[in-house]
């Protein structure tokens, strides 16, 4: 222990501030903005979170929780269980967080992930009182550095009055020069982020704080949570092989390069998918410039694929996990780890020229999005990055199966329900039925191309019949507005956006089941 | 004429490609795309668009027609009628035009005004066959100095094979000068901008082509139509005085200082009454970082408020253009003309921290913002530069009168009826009646502080029922699908938002006035 804590507490006269989660928690009091580190369940804080939440039973304890992104490691579940969290932001993907949230009693702030900090930065929020931040190790300057994500920890420790620091021994020392601090200026000083290349290192490898901010430390043993992703289908691979096929075509036009532009993919299973699907491509020498680095990233990797990748997080299924952390000497010198804020950073996606893809909830005929809220009303995790790509990319794709719950709901709407990301902002949809391009068109003609498409059985009929009813009161982007949303409506009352005849056809669940998220 | 020429055209070898209107207009044919110059009805092609609306009426013309913004001198509307126009783009504000679109006779295409060229620049859009650019004069090496607003000009005449050049003779020799053309590099060689504050230059006085491809040249001595605003009334100055009473508030608080950020201002009399009320308010060395320069931008100089004016062009009522032009030389040092891809790129907006003030068609309870569709499906004008500006700001405001229609129609809705900005970028809505703030908060919370400080009355009662009503439902944004569009339905069966009990209070314009727009 000792020997560790040399490698591991580097500046000796911070070893006396180690004591216990406990002990570290009672720095937090009832009413604090604290500021976490963990970014898609990677490298969050683990064990002061859960000593707090143990402390709210016996007395008044709410506090506003900011992280990078989602939690691992049950936090969220156990803080709300224990109805600590009376504020969460800037994203979640907890299901006990989410009913709490969907009840009002949790205020949810689902902001793009860029934001955050500049929001702190700024003083535009209430500032952060104590970071509570992972480490790998504090080095001799008492300089941190994180685990397998940056998020907004960085910031975090920075703007914070006190920083409590999570040692996790399970986290190996190669992690150290893994990562690239870099924090822009206050304005009106601000520079141009002097990246122009995904692997270009504009910062520092650790987060540079002063010492005697530090004001506990906490050795931990527990492992990140793993991905919980599922494997590719024949849906998620029919969208893979739509968007090579995509790809292939913009090569041949002339438009793009075998090597593409720096990609970015949204968390989840299917962007994992459609990543997966360039392993069997004729593309070469691929970057990413992402957020999460998923299993695809390594496999794309291991596949020749992959030149570089640059994120804010590293989260994989445990079998991939022991695969790369066991051996990250292997890819250390073609990834890089950086704040939330430069990996999504508008100045740079516009710059680089990304070509992102995303997931959609559902999205409409006019190739509006909703990423984030079930029938409208009900947050599923939050926009996350995903507008931070989407508005500043190349390229703006969004995936989604066509069709969800055996086909009784269809992905593709007369009118979203929610919107996150407008029509300007999407300029690719694909399902597993085909893709949509929708670069230069306008609505009318977007919708013939998205429903022509995109659109499963027998939603395409029903919904060319919607068009053609809206048509005839005319307007650039036409509806009948007390249809909009009565697809929504059909399923919140009948469990299935299909008409009653149509539903004989299709396994049926229970109707409780299907309505159970909202 | 000769002299005139002399100064005009300097590279003597062009003055023999000076020809007629008609002459020059015979390079456009059918199914071309044409790009003409023109922003926000300032420094359009004049006269060669008018030719060419005279050839349609004997022969099949039908172009895509793509400009900077809107333009004036019924460009737009004599080649709708002309049934010229096949495809528009990015933006536009006559309503010949508009009702064109809204019949579906004319394709628009409802862009960001800063991503136009970087789409026809990586070939995601079809290639423009022929420019059309207004200018002051033609320079000694065959490049252009454009006239009173910059738009898509320079890289239209950059990308266009052929461009044929309006020289006109209104326009002040003095105008040299003024304006900053910088054009990115095509991706992955991208560079930083390396604009760091307002009023820097970055790039070169004149937009520099091969004369070779200018084609033809024509003389007019049309002016540009003047602007259309209103003068402020007591709403536009409530609404201008809460803003500036915010902005009090910020300095007080520290987080702005008494010249607070680079300002954008939105097209329009709600975006110009609101920098009119800077005149009289307590800061100072403002500067301006927008798209257009209004009246307000020279009353601001002139009351010694404003420092330096960055924008894309300048549109002026009749008198204060004779003012401003008759005498540019007075402010030409504290005046830049730009790219309309430079005015408005996320990179600058970001870097400079931009407080943009932009208006709201409608609103809704959570804050998501309406700019462009009126009742959901009829474009009124576009979303122009307004999302380039609110998803990259420092602040993003909206402003908009409480009501609309004499009152017959609320500006706040339950849901808009079309969503161009979401709430995440959305930071203030103020109206007539007050300011709600509401960054940091959750959309439960936004409800609540919009409802109490936008909303007119009898509207409030109506909104707090609603939320009532929706948060039984529960969710993170709650809503009553099967309502939410029911004001707008009210309005199109009765044409007033308000239950029938409650018109008698009001004037109510016939039905047939009201509906006309939709």
């Amino acid at each position: 222990m000792q020997n560790q804590l040399q490698d591991r507490i580097r500046l000796p006269a911070l070893r006396e501030r180690v004591t216990t989660a406990e002990a570290a928690a009672q720095w937090i009091q009832d009413g604090m903005t604290i500021g976490m580190s963990g970014f898609t369940r990677a490298g969050d804080a683990k064990v002061v979170p859960m000593a707090l939440a143990k402390r709210a039973s016996t007395e008044d304890l709410k506090i506003t929780l900011m992280t990078g992104a989602s939690l691992g490691s049950d936090v969220d579940k156990t803080l709300t269980e224990a109805g600590v969290l009376a504020r969460r932001l800037p994203f979640q993907a907890d299901p006990v967080l989410r009913a709490a949230i969907n009840r009002g009693d949790v205020m949810f702030v689902d902001q793009h992930l860029s934001e955050t900090v500049e929001l702190l930065r700024t003083r535009q929020m209430a500032p952060i009182d104590i970071a509570v931040i992972e480490a790998v190790a504090i080095t001799e300057t008492g300089a941190l550095i994180p685990t397998t994500s940056v998020g907004n920890s960085a910031s975090f420790a920075i703007l914070a009055d006190k920083v409590i620091v999570e040692i996790n021994l399970t986290q190996s020392l190669e992690l150290e020069g893994l990562h690239d601090i870099f924090i822009p200026k206050h304005r009106p000083q601000r520079e141009p982020m002097p990246l122009m290349s995904v692997q270009d290192r504009i910062g520092t490898s650790v987060i540079e704080i002063p010492p005697e901010k530090i004001v506990a430390i906490v050795i931990t043993e527990k492992l990140d949570s793993a991905s919980n992703i599922l494997p590719a289908d024949h849906e998620t691979a029919a969208i893979a092989a739509h968007l090579v096929d995509f790809f292939k075509n913009e090569v041949t036009q002339g438009r793009l390069t075998k090597s593409l532009l720096p990609m970015q993919a949204g968390i989840g299973t299917i962007a994992n998918a459609v990543m997966q699907g360039f392993i069997n491509s004729p593309f070469e020498h691929l970057t990413m410039y992402s957020e999460v680095l998923q299993d695809s990233t390594f496999d794309l990797f291991d596949a020749g694929k992959l030149d570089f990748a640059s994120g804010s997080s590293i989260t994989l299924s445990p079998q991939k996990s022991r695969e790369v952390f066991g051996n990250i000497g292997k890819y250390k010198d073609r990834l890089v780890l950086r704040p939330q804020e430069v990996s999504n950073h508008p100045e740079l996606i516009r710059r680089l020229g990304i070509i992102a893809i995303n997931t959609a909830l559902e999205a409409d005929i006019y190739g509006n999005v909703n990423s984030t809220h079930v029938m409208g009303t009900h947050m599923m995790n939050g926009i996350g990055g995903s507008g931070d790509f989407a508005r500043n990319a190349y390229l703006s794709v969004f995936a989604t199966k066509a069709t969800a719950k055996n086909g009784l709901i269809s992905s593709i709407v007369p009118m979203v329900s929610h919107v996150d990301h407008t029509e300007h902002d999407v300029d690719i949809i694909v399902t597993e039925v085909g893709l949509a391009d929708l670069r230069g068109l306008a609505p009318r003609e977007r919708a013939q191309v998205i429903i022509n498409r995109c659109v499963a059985e027998p939603y395409r009929a029903m919904l060319n019949d919607y068009v053609e009813r809206a048509n005839q009161g005319g307007g650039q982007t036409p509806h009948v507005l007390q249809e909009a949303f009565s697809w929504h409506q059909k399923f919140r009352e009948t469990g299935s956006m299909l008409p009653v005849n149509a539903q004989a056809e299709h396994k049926v669940p229970e109707k409780e089941e299907a309505l159970a998220m909202v």
